[in-house]
């Protein structure tokens, strides 16, 4: 069946998660008493767009997509999440409803945690305001990035953009770039149909001379695909701070 | 010459700016004192990207675009504020630097006023954070709804959403909508080449029946353009609580 399936352990070690940093034991100990610890296979809605927002939640492995449906029935992915980031949080600023709907793309183990704790903690410790107050300035540098890629990339080079955000980019002569989900999912992402985003893989291959192996992308030097690419970028390579 | 004039009047009256909802008059005080009142004509540049931030802008009248310029010189327009918005605020999370360029695209008056007085605040007064934190909350639901239309709407369908931005989203029977600055801004907002946004508006002209005259549009029912346009949004017309 698709469903999660909770997890008998205690959920603890919730210190390391930055948008926690720097709050008090008593805050914890209330998140850790009420959260739960699920594991959840591919294909599991967590909750759907507008629902009430009892609850946010911390993936510690797997991949999340955040996605819109339309009034015709498309489907607008607004994320797709790894591991370490936290999703449903923001809720707490829109009526306590989710503003996107979730489901889990690569079966996944998350920790679901209860939005009125964190609600009234940010009412009452400034420091967890500030942090997320960071977390959601880094994420507006990022969606500012994604609404300049849009307006202004060509599809081959909004690719070239997403291979080098997987690569590590301070990396010299011959690099292997791993897809993290399958072509279809990162196509959604990018907001591109299947046919487009095949179109465009083939022209960013004509371009720049990457080998496309099935999900394996193998790239002499990623001078190939920063200067095809982040030339309609504000910024230069390698990009810095870009990750909420 | 093409600079702001500083107008020798107190800067007051801050106190119905939401952002300072509910903030001390202390705060009030240091803001007007450092604070400056400025009119600056059309194709003023405030500040560059990337540049330190001393000073963030609350607009009086007019109108500032906000962007970002392309390695290879392409101009990426990440938001054109009319009066009643803020600017710059947002530099005190990213190492006091703008992230982005701003230039007066239809003559202004604008209160400058500085950065410092608003971090220092920001980190001491939680009334303060939180307001800052809900003004970026709906600044983040504005930017997610608008990579959704990047992504699944067509370019008449964004001109009639922009469109339907403009207009009075309760009347009822023949509505005339004015643009609010000329065309090619207008394009540039909307991530289009000017000609690529002629061709669209005349398709939408073709789908809905609305009558273009210069910067005019007559509607006889906003109806033609929502069942149009909204096709292609997550949201239902009419759109609610989407202006930061």
């Amino acid at each position: 069946m698709n469903v999660c399936t909770k997890v008998y352990k205690t959920v603890n070690n919730l210190k390391h998660i930055s948008l926690f940093k720097g709050c008090e034991s008593a805050f914890f100990d209330e998140l850790e008493t009420q959260g739960q610890s699920l594991t959840c296979p591919k294909g599991r809605i967590l909750f759907i767009s507008g629902e009430q927002a009892d609850r946010f939640y911390y993936i510690k492995s797997g991949w999340v997509k955040l996605f819109r449906e339309t009034l015709d029935g498309t489907q607008a992915v607004v994320d797709i999440l790894p591991a370490g980031h936290v999703f449903g949080e923001t809720s707490i600023f829109s009526n306590n409803n989710y503003p996107y709907s979730a489901e889990v793309v690569e079966s996944a183990e998350v920790i679901a945690l209860p939005t009125l704790v964190l609600k009234t903690e940010v009412e009452n410790n400034n420091k967890l305001a500030l942090n997320m107050l960071n977390h959601m300035a880094r994420y507006r540098a990022q969606q500012d990035k994604e609404i300049e890629h849009l307006s202004i990339q060509n599809a081959s080079q909004r690719i070239g953009c997403f291979l080098l955000s997987l690569a590590k980019q301070d990396s010299v002569g011959a690099t292997t770039i791993r897809l993290p989900y399958d072509k279809t999912l990162v196509a959604s992402r990018l907001g591109m149909q299947p046919e487009t985003f095949s179109r465009a893989l083939a022209k960013l291959r004509d371009k720049t001379g990457i080998q496309v192996n099935g999900a394996t992308i193998n790239v002499d030097n990623l001078k190939q695909l920063s200067s095809y690419s982040c030339a309609a970028c504000s910024s230069e390579f390698p990009c810095k701070n870009l990750k909420a």
